[in-house]
């Protein structure tokens, strides 16, 4: 069997799940993207090259979880027999442990590109399917694979994920601190009960966020990006959260949220505005003033989801 | 002045808020309406004639809601001199204390009638406003003025509501039992706190059902109708619920909820199945297993809102 037959080259989107009031369900693509070479091998051999975020931190072998993502698909698909290792080449430009769904992109990518070198015995509710089981829940996942905003429900382990792209044009500005925060750090700050006050806020402003981005109504934007069940508790693993997030809403953003559990900050800024740089320049000065240290990107909304180069 | 001049028909629909995950902050407009001739009058005197639902407990005289609400916009519009009392007669057509937002209504047409006699001084959003101090919270009052589907965030007092058409032609079957259900009482029985899995429970299923009416997608339905916050805790006011709501959703509903605070249930039906009739009876039926007589309506989403006749 040819080398190049069993390869793909795919790019895999940050991903930044919550977006605000949607803790655990709602999320977003961006246009930040890992790039990988992925073979697939016949010996039982797994080697990653890494370039890029996270060259130090990511496992070379076979504990990779792109690999053992990729493994899934294999199994799944009756092709153990066939395949038993990998050759992963990684280009990555999504920051590791900030909130931006590194990985969830890794497994994606992983599943994504065995998937195609099978020639696609699964189809994209499988493969979410699948990444929902590896990673715990939909949020990071259901964009990287479908690209767009998405709403995702679970249901007795089963996801449904909706995907769209906003009839609002959005620029995403996100902070980028120079700290990791691990998921599970963050979420031992929740509490395990809510008032019901709170959840109502979240529940009328994810249904508001949704509605105002599907019908491209800006003015029920202002309060719907806002949360009081997870980020409130998690402002303290991020110093000056708050005031990045005041500051960046008096530069001009639309909304501003925790992306995932943090510690990168995302606002929301409407293309027409032309506001996104100074946006990004006030996060990372305001960061500054609370001795973080932050850079900026400037990402749009990413349609498509993961897909071959 | 003549009477004739400072006389009003108008119409306002009945309204089911929370539409299952969408507590306090979800509601629609249903077909079902009262009508009423509304008549401002100078003199210091408030007459009500009710003929139909609710004709032995609507207070007919300075009491009735509908007056006192009317009143709030003499008042705001500084006209207080010249009009002291109204002459109402109601044609009622909405079940009261039954979930279907009798109260809202009799607020939104005061409201609306005495905005329309004297010649609008206050737009929609203004009289929503109004409606929303008067009754507490948006979910009735907003799919009673603005029609459609409501989705309604409150910021510190402020209310602003989206409504929209959904896109799946939906018919309403609505089991309305014989007893009636005080909100306050069906409000006594919620904890003050839910489970943080309860929250998201419900946060992705109302932006779920936001986005599966706005794109008209009746796959992701399937759930989306579903409550953790507040249907489990009330079950008990009401017997047989969930036997009723199995029995719909068997029956072929698509979805199933408690309208409002209850009593009543409501089921959602695809229109294009013509499933609503059979679902009506299964669910009086079930009803009356439970020694709850009850009987159902079959209603439509009002566009409009209130309107004059």
């Amino acid at each position: 069997m040819s080398e190049e037959k069993n390869s793909v080259k795919i790019l895999v989107p940050a991903t930044s799940a919550n977006c605000g009031p949607g803790f655990d369900c709602l999320g977003l693509a961006t246009t930040l993207c890992n790039e990988l070479d992925f073979t697939l091998l016949e010996k039982k051999e797994v080697t990653a090259e890494v370039e890029g975020e996270g060259a130090e931190d990511i496992p070379h072998d076979g504990e990779n979880l792109i690999w053992k993502s990729a493994e899934t698909v294999i199994k799944r698909a009756g092709r153990s027999e066939e395949f038993k290792g990998a050759k992963i080449r990684m280009k990555n430009r999504i920051p590791v442990s900030r909130g931006l769904g590194s990985s969830s992109a890794a497994i994606v990518a992983g599943l994504f590109a065995a998937n195609e070198i099978l020639k696609r015995p699964f189809d994209k509710n499988k493969l979410l399917e699948f990444a929902c089981e590896i990673e715990g829940h939909p949020d990071n996942v259901a964009p990287a694979i479908l690209g767009g905003f998405t709403v995702s429900t679970m249901e007795k382990g089963k996801v449904q994920s909706f995907s769209f792209m906003p009839k609002i044009n959005l620029k995403l500005v996100v902070a980028v601190p120079d700290f990791q925060l691990s998921t599970s750090k963050a979420r031992a700050v929740l509490p395990e009960n809510v008032s019901r006050r709170d959840a109502i806020f979240n529940i009328s402003r994810a249904a508001m966020l949704v509605a105002a981005l599907l019908e491209g109504r800006e003015d029920f934007l202002k309060t719907a990006f806002d949360d009081a069940i997870h980020q409130p508790y998690r402002a303290k693993l991020v110093p000056g959260m708050e005031e990045v997030f005041s500051a960046a809403k008096n530069a001009g953003a639309s909304g501003v949220a925790l992306s995932g559990a943090g510690s990168c900050l995302i606002a929301f800024a409407l293309e027409k505005n032309h506001l996104e740089n100074q946006i990004a320049s006030t996060m990372v000065e305001t960061f500054r003033k609370h001795e973080v240290n932050a850079r900026a990107l400037i990402l749009d909304i990413d349609k498509t989801g993961v897909k071959t180069a």
